[in-house]
């Protein structure tokens, strides 16, 4: 076992969260007070949002107004998902320093999801990178359904391994694996992890786990145990599962800070100031708060 | 790494999960219908009934009921809990072949609980563990707040440790080591293990995990790993925390199916037929179903 002493947490509640929440576009206001709470309460590390076509994502139309919003914090990272040049164009307009593409491990998820193979996914991908990194930019990588696919079922992991190396050999700084139908168990995380790590240093990857089957804080405890040191997850347990109504989607940022702490691994993370922001968007929302911290501690402070 | 290749459940439902359901008393035929559903799913330990004070538990006072009313499958330990020696007669006129005892290994929650000192609780059991092995009844010792107390807070391991020896010297032949409050995390729980398997062997103990904070199942993996093989657990999560109202309290049996199910270990249990009888009940109690895998899998067969 080889814990490692801090986390970075990859606060994603803003852009994958809200994106999937259903019901009415969300104010930019509150969209920038989430941010500005979140970075408040020590979140080193938060993706705001996504430079896409709002004719597909209309809950993200207003990322250059919600970027220009923010108070941003020295020392805070505030990323923007850019699935095109035209993307990262906005996000270069919106001063944003950190963009994220991304891809999947399995072919029919990309075919459905992004209308196109892996192969040329990652193609389209190559001059995005390159103009990013011409402008200082860093690129994070995600690859989606590394331990299971909605439409096709088990993925190699020496897929998710391959794909993995491209992005980071397209110039990514850092690899997020994504459970995104939240299926796998934490010896399947650790196998697929070992292949990964066999052609990237675990230095250089995340873990995006889902709650949807309850199995996130298993599975991340497993992949700690490897060495993984930066974990994606939502505040509230933002944003739900995209293919089974009702069911959860990201693990809550939370319950991820409460199994830290008491591994007495740092994160530098205030958790009682992210319980009372859950609180505050949950109610914003109308919304169930997703965190069984939350639940537990109530409306009041600890 | 020692995971176990087989796990027995035992199922809480029908006596932990429903005797913290708040609302009314549920009638018999449901208890026992439940019951019958669990031992269908191939569920080979349920603990069915409290033999307590109906001016106690009132939600436990059809026991004598509950027990006549199952259909007994071969094969399937039905037990009771038995707070004193009337509980046990109770127990035994209704045929009954497991009880079980509760201690607590915080000073102050068995002061609160039961109200005597955790010495006082044990002096109580010894007759009635002399009288039910002299039946040929078997004896499980349950002992809470093995990570923490909500009156006490931090619990050192060694108390949890010796309340555990004295049950086993006093006659159990298993102790459950229950996080009462859920306020484990994963190094706590194997501290926790490392110190009662000084005294007893991991063979004779059992994880009862509540997931209050959602750390449940990351707690039984990291005891897993350590090779605990004796889970006690809820269909549907049935039970809410009686510390945070609103919280969960014990883990769904599904959610550990599930993970189990992910690591090759057999437990004889079907899945599907465990998170079916969860749809029902929860409809049956108009209650949310606390189980990830049910809410992810709708209503559904699969």
């Amino acid at each position: 076992m080889a814990f490692p002493q801090q986390v970075r947490i990859v606060e994603v509640g803003p852009r994958d969260g809200l994106q999937n929440e259903p019901g009415p576009i969300i104010p930019t206001e509150i969209k920038v007070e989430l941010i500005n709470r979140l970075s408040a309460a020590g979140i080193r590390h938060i993706e705001a949002a996504s430079f896409v076509s709002p004719k597909w994502v209309p809950q993200m139309g207003d990322a250059a107004a919600v970027m220009a919003g923010i108070k941003r914090h020295p020392g805070v990272t505030y990323s923007a998902l850019t699935p095109n040049v035209k993307g990262l164009e906005g996000a270069m307009a919106a001063n944003t320093e950190e963009v994220a593409v991304f891809a999947a491990a399995s072919e029919a998820f990309s075919q459905k999801n992004i209308n196109c193979s892996i192969a040329e996914s990652l193609a389209r991908f190559v001059p995005l990178i390159e103009q990013a990194r011409a402008a200082d930019i860093r690129v994070r990588g995600y690859v989606s359904t590394v331990l299971g696919c909605p439409y096709q079922g088990e993925i190699d992991p020496a897929q998710v391994a391959a794909v993995s190396r491209e992005l980071i050999d397209m110039g990514c700084h850092e690899v997020s694996l994504g459970d995104t139908t939240g299926a796998g168990t934490p010896l399947k995380a650790k196998q697929m992890l070992a292949e990964v790590t066999k052609a990237i240093p675990v230095q250089q990857l995340a873990a995006h786990f889902h709650d949807t089957y309850g199995q996130a804080l298993a599975n991340l405890y497993a992949v700690l145990e490897e060495g993984i040191a930066v974990i994606d997850s939502s505040t509230a347990g933002l944003g739900g599962c995209p293919y089974a109504k009702g069911a959860s989607g990201n693990v809550a940022t939370e319950d991820v800070l409460y199994l830290l702490q008491g591994m007495n691994i740092e994160t530098g993370i205030d958790l009682q100031a992210v319980v009372q922001t859950g609180h505050w968007i949950t109610r914003e929302l109308g919304r169930h708060n997703g965190s069984k911290v939350a639940q537990a501690w109530g409306e009041c402070s600890r």
